[in-house]
């Protein structure tokens, strides 16, 4: 597979004259953010740029788009732009932060809104690749489809786009893509991993049941203070014994609460657990450990009911396959040179990326973008400072898009 | 020390006519319950009946209130009565149930108000002895002091007797009286007993500081929910190892909490932790070693803060003396016959009642009064359905206060 | 039930002429203490002084006795005297100390022996009593039965009587009673107990089964370090949360071992518990919450094998029937004055006394006897200091044998 | 940096002439192995084979032997050799299995001795370049240098050569080179890593300090069954908590003991602790948090004595530097074909190769040879059954040990 400099300098020929127009409407999603499957005005108001551009799109679920060019023969490239923001009041102290705020869904409560995860970065890396392509037919061949996903933050919206029939929305794609803004790479430089590269994560809500008592006579009662203690004290001893020291597992549990008085022996308790692992085997085993653990603590207590098991926030493991993403290296190490691109560390975060290329059977490679010059001082993704520089973010980002689709795509002069 | 029956006859003479308007006066204070310290009306009611029977009465503090019968030479007895009631909506089933609401100060919140721990009877049995002695000053020779003490239920109220000068608005006493009504005696039934009777209680909030992180670079912070839960843990040897094991001493954490997200590591944590003892220096031991176990589960964790210990609701043991026990005792053998006079076991509960006698260093003594003739279905104290019935009970207590502090002051004849 | 003192001091007559020949015979036997089943030479010395009496005796087993001397009408009392000694080098500093040796047939080894326990007491107690009965058959009526015990140190000797048919080659008594010299009471002087009066006690081996690895692969493995700990840190909670705040009770882990080397990860470990209670169903609920704790610990650490319970010195509650007591205690003020005798306190000891008597259905008494003049610098029992002073201590033991007995047996004069 | 083919074929020009004596002189060792700092014999039949080939060697403490060829100008590269054998009865079915025993200067007691770590084939790989390079001078220039090093299997020799002067010894090397037998690697495959290599190591005897008691009595002592396995239970949330997800750190307790007897509390506690890391400050972080959660729970128990710490078989981090492990690993794929070499992953073992080149600042690079064609039924090393294949294990070695080392000193032809 090789590129052709000149296909894709072709491709991205409106780049300059586009700039000031894309900072406005990056600007404008900047300070309009939404809450995860609640972004319908992101949605319209991407609906309504790929409409003007002539490019074809279909809406999957409420806030999910799908975009497709259709080129004549050749391989189809799907590239995916998460598109929701978070529940964070940013503080990053740009003229165009946000001051939105937003009902949220699963409080019911005004929370203010941010996106200070980079999700408007990409959702104009896409938007300008697809004009981009759709606006150079002749330097290109094949199906490049845009896939606008929303909900990334609580790990739902990949999962409604399957749920919802994305399979049959869009052309089975020959490859997945999938593009971060990170503060942990050098400003402008693109960062690639073969293999496990965002691990997987999930929660779990552990209610633990007791019997109350008053606090004289815990004779009377089963206490369920002591058992949540002691079964957090016992699941440290997963990562520390069960799991093979040079393997990447995290279990922290995140929350205790049990009882209100002192002087009171409550009923029940209640732990959230978050779990982490670069494999899928090690997650399955954190899992069935902790639930082994906390049932024969139950058991050890004498408790009158089972313990009860609810896992939310599920991210699957997300593995780059080899083949694409040494081909999306080898392109951007041509078209930008060594300098520009570096090997991406494993990422102690989570990603649903993986949810749609899993469910088609694609291989994918999802990879990295520096955001910040002052890469010291830049605030980690979550943080309420987290607003990477404008520029070059953005037009490094629109050709990092428009570089790795042309590895299939462009055309050889 | 003997009793003289015809005396006490004497004393108690009212009995029968006075029954109705005390059922009457008993239905109105059980109707009406304020909360601690807030016990206005209680108090007022109280110091006109005394007034009305032409009794001196001294206001100490906002509504404890000091009622003094001076008869001559003789022991000065006093006898204490605690008026406050609880907050919690009753559920007894009685026609003259308390619906009554007041703002609690405590929480600046609307709150039910009960007397579901009988104070109104206590009410009652003093005043009706303070009237008793009052009127038949001819049996008797000595002083008689009525102390009716607020805030009972939050250990607040005998120290602010104290602190607002009680031992100077009263001739100083020979020996203090208690009598509480219990659900664990048979109904109409006294109980006495020398020696720990009601136990110490403090209760101790501990603010751990650990160090936030997200809940996948638990590294980089200080774990406050593994921390906790270690201390709770740890907490469990104290009584298993430290106490003799013939001793009383229970350590409870009845509220544990800590995070509210199951992949952030928060910064704190918060425990509130009950202590129980029927022996000073047993009670010492277990603040000493909770601190001393708290401290080096934070050094063992690397906190980068001490943690913070707040001292709350800490009730002395009730102790009782041997002699006026022993004396109260035999004046109801004498006087009520075998059958009504039990060993009160050791009470897992806590009183303030010790805290006045302590300090004025009078001898005192404490006894229970069963308030059921159903005991096996009795409700306990504090329960929302704790009404006991109303006679023989309130005969009975008020006998039973005039019974016990004739055997200082009743005239042989 | 009354006492003559004239039948007693009667029975008592020989007092001082045999002092002599009993002090040399008390050094005979604490000279040659033998291990428990091993009381070949004491049985045997015994026996030789019993039938130079002319009192009928029986082996039971093979070094068990019981004597009976049948006068008459009247009531059947038995009393048990232990045996002996102890795998304890002594080191009292008396000039008739122990420096006897014997094949300990519980290691196969070589033990120092010696009586500090004061069964050599014991013995000259009994012996005394029933030559005393013996020679005045005129001063009483009924029977009175001497059950000489071996093996009470590991808890073996009452049970195996009982195996060996005890009940049938004794007349059935109407009360049992033990005598123990303790280092405890003031010398010379006898104290009694109702109720719960010696612990229940017994020791518990457990084996875990883990599964060995090398030290840098615990993956691979089943921690049996990691697992014994966290069995012994959650036992704590059985007495700090599963027994009632004023129940007596121990859970001691004496020994714990597991592996020989830092970097291999062992395959089993091994507990050695103890526990004690003044009830019987606490200790019941000690060995049940044991067993469940240690077994749930098990099933979280995902154990290949089920853990082994082997239990061994098991030793009932001596649970002073009130009646005997009573009579004992008044027989003795009576004979005695209340100066010579006492409340005895709860002994965190335990004793297989009661195996026979519960056995045969019979009430039972057992009480103390101070050993030392100098209490406060006495060793305790079992310390191999423990020698009680010779005098006062033979004649009051050899009185306080036949004062108790003489509570039913002696004839009004 | 280049290699010439044809002058390393010369240098191994005496491979197959020299076989049959070769694998005579490797049975020879196998035969009679030596434990660590006893390799008497081993180390004179090295200089006898040295001496008769006329290379200089001397003495470095009583085992220990540096050999030096001086080649004219060039590069000093030195190779190591680890000569001790290990404790442990063969049982590799293999004719020319050892039957030694020695006593073990350790213990005191005879001990089976065996080569299950592969340090014969260390020897004569050595023995054979050192030969090679000797017979063939003409091929290459520059200095070759042979350290024989004893002790490593206790971490003790190759400190004991620094403290003996190895470093005056010999010349200054360029590089320092070493080569391992492994069953890791598929049979005659070299396999190189850049980087942490193999793991640190340390060992920690800890005793803690508590008070004995009689087990019925845990209040007048301080625990130390519960103290210990407190701090095991503790120790476990190091990995858990304080490590880095994706750090290798093992904290392993691989012996726990206290105590004997169910009834006795004892004294004191003994762990024996291991550690390992694949980076230096993560082990002294290890180091720094088992000692201060230790501290903090013996202060938590209150302790009457401070906690006894002694390290031991400490081994430092395999940390390969880049440069010359690139240039061997070139010079193996550029002599025996890509097929012939691999990745060696990280070892789960420690080794004391680096100890002289970081104590003579020297880089440094230490590879693994495949020792069994077998490679699924291959014992591990240590294990009783070790023992590679002879051949082609024995020819390979040699082949590495002089393809590595005329990387830097073969002359271009």
């Amino acid at each position: 597979m090789s590129i052709s400099h000149q296909s894709v300098r072709a491709i991205l020929s409106g780049l300059d004259a586009s700039r000031e127009s894309r900072e406005e409407l990056y600007r404008h999603f900047h300070r309009n953010p939404e809450l995860s499957l609640q972004e319908h005005e992101t949605s319209a108001r991407i609906r309504k740029e790929l409409v003007d551009a002539g490019i074809d799109v279909t809406a999957v679920g409420d806030t999910g788009l799908v975009a497709v060019i259709e080129n004549g023969e050749g391989p189809v490239v799907a590239m995916r732009a998460d598109i929701d923001g978070l529940p964070i009041r940013e503080d990053s102290g740009k003229d165009y932060s946000s001051t939105a705020t937003q009902t949220d869904p699963r409080s019911g409560e005004q929370s203010p809104v941010s996106h200070t995860c980079g999700h408007d970065f990409h959702i104009m890396n896409l938007l300008g690749a697809l004009q981009a392509f759709s606006s150079h037919r002749d330097a290109w061949s094949g199906t490049y489809v845009g896939v606008f996903q929303p909900a990334e933050e609580t790990a739902e919206g990949a999962r409604d786009m399957v749920d919802k029939g994305v399979d049959t929305l869009m052309p089975k794609p020959d490859v997945y893509l999938g593009q971060h803004v990170l503060a942990s790479l050098p400003g402008g430089v693109l960062g690639t991993r073969v293999g496990p590269t965002l691990s997987t994560a999930a929660s779990i809500r552990v209610v633990l049941h007791g019997n109350g008592s008053h606090g004289s006579m815990p004779h009377l009662g089963v206490d369920p203070v002591v058992l949540a203690s002691s079964i957090v004290v016992r699941l440290q001893s997963i990562v520390s014994r069960e799991i093979a020291p040079g393997e990447t597992a995290v279990v922290t549990v995140g929350s205790i609460r049990s009882g209100s008085k002192s002087n009171v022996i409550p009923s029940t308790a209640e732990l959230l657990i978050n779990t982490r692992a670069f494999d899928a085997d090690v997650s399955e085993h954190l899992h069935e450990a902790i639930e082994r653990i906390i049932r024969a603590e139950c058991d050890a207590a004498r408790c009158p009911k089972e313990p009860e098991f609810t896992y939310y926030d599920r991210y699957p493991l997300t593995d780059n396959d080899e083949e694409p993403t040494l081909a999306v290296r080898a392109a951007f190490e041509d078209y930008f040179g060594a300098d520009c691109v570096t090997d991406l560390a494993q990422v102690p975060a989570s990603e649903d990326f993986s949810v749609i290329p899993d469910e088609l059977g694609v291989p994918y490679t999802y990879w990295g973008l520096g955001g910040f010059a002052d890469r010291e001082n830049a605030p980690g993704n979550h943080n309420p400072g987290f607003a990477p520089d404008l520029q070059p973010t953005l037009d490094r980002g629109l050709e990092g898009a428009v570089v790795a689709a042309a590895a299939w795509l462009a055309t050889e002069k």
